[in-house]
């Protein structure tokens, strides 16, 4: 069971629940050989693992070990308690050629008591299409037997496929069909290897597009931290690595940014407790047994360090930044940044309606994230003008209405701003107030604005400044009614603000805080990121004027009274949601003939709720019954 | 006495020698403050000091301290028998409005036997143009009595200037006629705290141009890592910090690409000593003195080991990308970037020929480093078309000669690589084969390369490829004259290589390794770089084809006899030199008559030599009389 704590679009902390314990998301699993281990579990624990991966292959060919762990089980073999994930050997027998049986492999990791096994699926690396697409079958076919056969332990089945796109997203859907427990990536060490790393951004995209959101993704063999942070961003949750142990008998120190060879290491570059006391002539000097256990350490704390600044990047929601800024450390990174800028219109959907921190401009590819991508769009399709005039402002000081004289030209005011136009009633959503960008910024940024400027204007009508007056006193309400519209679809703001209109306002900062129509108040504002928050009759006036599915979140029956009197929706009692619901998006909670039972915040997707068993879907703010 | 040991352009790795020892640069001296500290020298020492700087005004204004100061010493009083740096108290004049007798401070430091004093100078915040000039010809006229009463303590002396440039640079001019012993760069603090590094990098760019290379620059008061590449980058060999120390009281970790508040952290997200064994919780529920230590511990760690990692940047050659890296971190870095960009011209003045490593695209700014420059450059005048026609082509695998063919084209072969037009007999050199960029690049390095091939178009011929015969078969020869050309200038070629040409390539790479003249000796090639070290032959041959002062180092009738035996040149004995030299440029050595004494590889360009009192200017190669 897998659910979900915290999240920053795809990227996710989540807790995976195994028969030995929890396993916190994301992580990294390293890899544990049987026969010998230069570091102790202990060591590792103590580092921040969780949890290990170790070969059942190994096990099974070596007559004592397999004896013993079918015996002792494989916690005792292993000496650890807590949750032992087994690989099968698929690597083993794509490599040396080994010829195992698949169903014999699932049933020993099951017998030896496995906590997650894994099955013997087939490693398409250089294959052909047609011989890809054969083994992707194949794959699956074992997939299914395996399932069947697994008992109480949790199977990992692996997406295969190749470098070939549709043949990755056609298998991940097959296996996502049977419900597996944790979905590996496999084939992506060799693209490792060659740093092929656009490739492997598009085999995770492929196949995230059809695995179910509710189960883990583990990407197989990508053990150095290079790749961390955009693999969690495209929504992997678990490594693994024996990259530590090969990189160190190598000689090779991983760093987040880059791999250094001792010989190259002229100053200690490094803090971590297996560097900080040494110095670098020592090292090179040491025996080399000793050596490489230094480095194995050296290469497991970065390894899990970087994990970490993942998770707090998760929690700060600035995951994209991380990821971006990685980018320009390699020029194959870069490439893959390419990658993740085409898929920015399936990135949208998973992403959250507003952050916690400012975004910050971290490059070339910072306009193509989803957020930007979300906003530009939607002032396209959501912004209704007010005055038949328009008039265009060169970017300037944040919030743009600081200027007071603005809000009162008669004129439809847009500021061309790095993140494309901005109507100037929009200033305070997030991120165009909550962004950060430099005065020379780059030319694809500034080509995108160009290009999201001159859609934007087909329709309007440019004017200069002396061809308008400047005394309208109604910016008030323009803004909270094209905020509405923004957030919650056009004409939205007609609609919730309707009657007699009164806006109040925090006495310390002046901003809006409450509007209250014919007395009953209809919406708060949120002061990070200038969003309305629904209040119950905000809930009505939508729910009256928007149709079906729009912005609804159904529930069946059962759950219906209790929604009514407030509590949370959880995502198994969910039947049907819009598509148009985001994280954090405010929704109306409906039964199965749209009565309206309460008004909430999503904390998923459609896609997650009618796919989670577990978890809540949208935190109810308000019931009916409550109201 | 500051020596130089290696160097990246401006950046250099050097050693301050000081009455109580050695002080490897780029270092951070962390202020000691003389009346406590929550860190030991000790611990300090452990992680990477060898210096201190300390407030000679916090011991002046406190009589038990000075009297202590003046009976035991400086070193007693502070416990520290190594390097000791003293500030004079500017700062706290110009925040406190404290008035001090400039003269009487200097006496002090030196009566207390400081190894580095510091005048009193003037620190010019916002100050207007006409405040800031006085404030500049009061602090000259400061250091200019200061030195004559330094005795034999060093003296370091101030530039200041606000954020005038052309105030630095008269400053930075005045101040070097004195030749003191150490540059600060004043002034900086506010700027760092508002993270206006566009600023800093402007003044620390007009100050260098005008202070002598052979002394050591200190960046006063800049204590975080975020500026250390590029201050590093752009010529500083020193700085101080409170930082550590103020940061943690304030609960923010000093982190080498941001700061991040205790709260803000929710993972464990450092390995230094300091963190590496404390959970997050018990952190933040520790006693707020000993949080501060552990906080002040954790920024001293990261501090100095970004001194490291720079110190190996600079020793891989790749400080450009670091820096450039590092930029992506913060908007306000970028912002410093276009700083950087505009002064390409006088960086390439101080880079080397060539570096261990490939050039790594980093993003849009790479397109800027001043190798580029110099590339497109001297190809765009120094290129010597062989045919009438020429044929573009599209850049290809690298490197392009690879593709035998090409080299049989009757047509001078351009390929338009990101780094600008690259004819094919160039495509060996640095940084044209050892560079690595993205097949995506972004569009300012797009706009560059494009602008600096229709430049080099404009008197070509361009054809297509039906238009040219394939069967030239000297491409070996062409290859070695362009070269030629490219490296020591337009004619060099025909020069070098006039007469019966053999050419030996190696068995293995079959690459040109030698090339032999009338039975001579003229020329070796660097597989490293594509470039020629000189023979005596070599060099009898330029030295009659290009007329003085051109390729010259001229050194003084002393030294002459030593280097006729092959002995290097050191810097004291250089009386001129040749403009265009830059750092590793292979130079003809002559005496005052324009004899030929010898050829070699210069360390230096022409600014450093005759600036420099100890060190190598040339690595001889040969000697005449060793010839």
């Amino acid at each position: 069971m897998f659910e979900i704590k915290a999240r920053d679009g795809l990227a996710r902390m989540g807790i995976l629940h195994t028969p030995h314990g929890k396993i916190n998301t994301p992580t990294i699993l390293p890899v544990i050989n049987p026969h010998f281990s230069i570091i102790t579990i202990q060591e590792m624990l103590e580092m921040g693992a969780q949890a290990f991966i170790t070969n059942s292959y190994i096990i099974y060919s070596d007559e004592d070990l397999r004896k013993r762990a079918l015996e002792e089980g494989l916690h005792n073999l292993i000496g650890f308690d807590g949750p032992l994930m087994t690989d099968s050997g698929s690597f083993q027998m794509y490599v040396y050629g080994i010829e195992l049986d698949p169903m014999e492999m699932v049933k020993f990791q099951r017998d030896i008591g496995s906590d997650i096994g894994t099955i013997v699926d087939l490693f398409s690396e250089n294959a052909d299409y047609a011989t890809a697409r054969k083994e992707v079958e194949e794959t699956v076919n074992r997939a299914k037997k395996s399932m069947k056969e697994k008992g109480d332990m949790m199977l990992a089945c692996t997406v295969q496929g190749g470098v070939y796109g549709d043949l990755r997203r056609e298998c991940a859907g097959e296996l996502a069909k049977l419900r597996c427990d944790v979905y590996p990536i496999g084939g992506v060490v060799p693209l490792m290897e060659n740093q092929r790393y656009a490739d492997i951004a598009e085999i995770i995209i492929e196949s995230k597009k059809e695995l179910p959101p509710s189960r883990p993704v583990h990407l197989f063999g990508a053990g150095h931290p290079m790749i961390f942070p955009m693999a969690v961003f495209l929504g992997c949750d678990m490594f693994d690595s024996a990259s530590y142990i090969k990189y160190a008998k190598d000689g090779r120190f991983i760093f987040s940014d880059r791999t250094v060879r001792m010989e190259e290491m002229e100053e200690e570059i490094c803090n971590c407790p297996a560097c900080a006391s040494l110095a670098i002539d020592e090292l090179k000097h040491m025996e080399k047994e000793e050596r490489v256990r230094v480095i194995a350490l050296h290469n497991l704390w970065q390894t899990f360090m970087e994990i970490r600044r993942v998770r707090q990047a998760i929690r700060e929601g600035n995951l994209w930044e991380m990821m971006e800024r990685r980018a320009y450390s390699h020029p194959s990174l870069m490439e893959a940044m390419e990658v993740i800028k085409d898929n920015k219109k399936w990135l949208e959907k998973w992403e959250n309606v507003s952050r916690k921190r400012a975004l910050m401009y971290a490059g070339r590819y910072s306009i193509h994230r989803p957020i930007v991508y979300r906003l530009q769009n939607r002032i396209m399709k959501r912004y209704e003008p007010f005055f038949e005039k328009t008039i265009i402002f060169d970017e300037m000081e944040k919030p743009y209405s600081r200027a007071g004289w603005l809000k009162r030209v008669k004129a439809n005011c847009i500021i061309e701003s790095p993140l494309g136009p901005i109507p100037i009633e929009l200033d305070e959503i997030y991120p165009v107030a909550q962004s950060v960008f430099p005065w020379n910024i780059d030319m694809e940024t500034e080509r995108e604005r160009k290009r999201a400027c001159s859609k934007f204007y087909r329709n309007l009508v440019i004017v200069g400044m002396d061809e308008v007056e400047r005394e309208d006193e109604n910016y008030d309400i323009r803004k909270i009614k094209s905020i509405a519209n923004y957030q919650f679809g056009r004409g939205a703001g007609d609609a919730l603000f309707d009657g007699d209109v009164e806006i109040i306002k925090s006495k310390r900062t002046g901003k809006i805080r409450n509007v209250i129509c014919n007395g009953k108040h209809v919406v708060s504002m949120r002061a990070s990121d200038g969003f309305f928050t629904l209040k119950m009759e905000g809930g009505k006036r939508l729910h009256s004027f928007f149709p079906p599915p729009k912005m609804r979140v159904v529930v069946n029956g059962d759950a219906a009274s209790f929604i009514k009197e407030g509590r949370n929706v959880f995502a198994r009692f969910v039947v049907d949601a819009c598509r148009d619901i985001r994280p954090y998006d405010e929704v109306l909670i409906v039964d199965e003939d749209d009565n309206l039972l309460g008004v909430g915040q999503s904390i998923m997707n459609r896609e997650e709720m009618m796919d989670f068993e577990r978890g809540m879907a949208v935190k109810t703010r308000e019931g009916i019954q409550s109201d």
